[in-house]
């Protein structure tokens, strides 16, 4: 049977509030087994932005990378994030390494087609390369990936953190029988939006499209449930929704997505 | 035999000027054998600084390191620059790794003592741990580091490049034949300060001493050398300094130190 490997991704929520984070670095250090850990970029960035007059440009609600905005994105992620959440996780004595996708050359992307529209520096992912993160988790170590990439001219990409955690899931799972955490502000997926309480404990792919078709899922969430099912459909054994809670030895409710 | 290994640093004024930072790369990326570097920060930080309205502190002519500056150094040193080197690399088919001191426990630092003057966030190494970075150059990683190390709360401090370099080039001479190289913007150790001509091709200790007798080395150099010394005393091969010519197949006239 293949060994165990959990991918937990920590959303800008946990990341913005600093006794959140603490309280989530010290559960996912308690938890068993090899693990990596991918985290999103918080509204620092969008801060950090803002004090060096680098306005962020939208398009359809969605972000553009351009220069300005990627070396924000490069400086508070690979750096900033990255480094506080290293030294804190060595700090527990949880030999924590930091990195983008472009270390070790692990993350592969490409510049997103500039059609329809041209989001600038943002990666999509064309392959995961597992050797050398294969060994650090053999030796111990606990990766914790930043969202960017690079494409093979050596450009640095801006990546989605959901897609990093669910492409290095899948990668892995030919080796690992592999849990795909998202751990994010909300309790799991919820019947009802605005009740923490409401957490769907169970979604299989067929309830799934039920859920869709009585418009039980909010729009918010769909993209982050289809990321779930696709990580299923290649391999990886399970996927959990919820909030840090869920990490607990005795957790809170939470919602556990199978095919 | 011990395998051989070199450990490259290079210094802010290679970084500054990007075609500069290019060809030393192109020659970097040449060099045989399991080697690592380490870059120092350049002006960007300073730049970064400013652009933030974060006054640098000076004290006998040395930078204070506050909250501010360290979050800068951090942003730069770890984030772009260092992303920068490692994705420039990578696209050279270089499969190099970027790290700061605290990715995976490797340089553990104290904070230099207040007394006689407090520094800020700035780092004295205490210990290296190479078991992770000799499986990293086992399997064919290159290991890129920053000047950043942590101490053992978890705060990350900046630390002095050329003392990372050595204290690296020491810890890894119990397993390999260490050549430590200084890059810098001279041509190596010049007789006459005003004239790239007049590199002095090899120091020993004794002449070290007659050198320093006769008042031909400056003051702006004798660090670098005492820092070279100590890593020769302390089981390293051969140090290099010079500039970025000492890494052509057909090298420019450098400086080699030994015993």
């Amino acid at each position: 049977m293949k060994p165990a490997l959990s991918v937990i991704k920590i959303g800008g929520n946990v990341i913005e509030n600093k006794g959140e984070l603490t309280r989530f670095l010290r559960l996912f250090h308690k938890v068993e087994g090899p693990k990596i850990l991918v985290h999103g970029g918080g509204k620092e960035a969008t801060r950090l932005g803002e004090r060096l007059g680098i306005r962020t440009t939208m398009v359809n609600g969605r972000r553009i990378t351009d220069k300005g905005s990627l070396e924000v994105a490069i400086m508070v992620y690979a750096g900033l994030i990255n480094k506080s959440i290293v030294s804190e996780l060595q700090a527990m004595e949880c030999n924590a390494i930091g990195l983008s996708g472009a270390d070790a050359g692990i993350i592969r992307a490409v510049k997103r087609p500039v059609v329809p529209i041209d989001f600038g520096f943002v990666g999509d992912i064309v392959s995961i390369h597992t050797d050398a993160l294969r060994t650090f988790l053999e030796i111990g170590l606990v990766p914790v990936f930043c969202a960017l990439s690079c494409d093979k001219g050596g450009q640095m990409l801006n990546t989605n953190a959901d897609t990093i955690a669910s492409e290095l899931a899948i990668a892995l799972s030919r080796d690992y029988r592999t849990t795909l955490y998202y751990c994010f502000e909300k309790a799991g997926v919820l019947s009802d939006i605005g009740n923490d309480l409401s957490v769907i404990p169970h979604i299989n792919k067929q309830s799934y499209y039920s859920l869709i078709r009585e418009k039980t899922i909010g729009e918010g969430m769909l993209p982050k449930l289809e990321n779930c099912f696709h990580a299923l459909d290649h391999s990886v054994h399970k996927v959990c929704v919820g909030n840090i809670g869920m990490l607990r030895p005795n957790p809170s409710a939470y919602t556990t997505l199978t095919l």
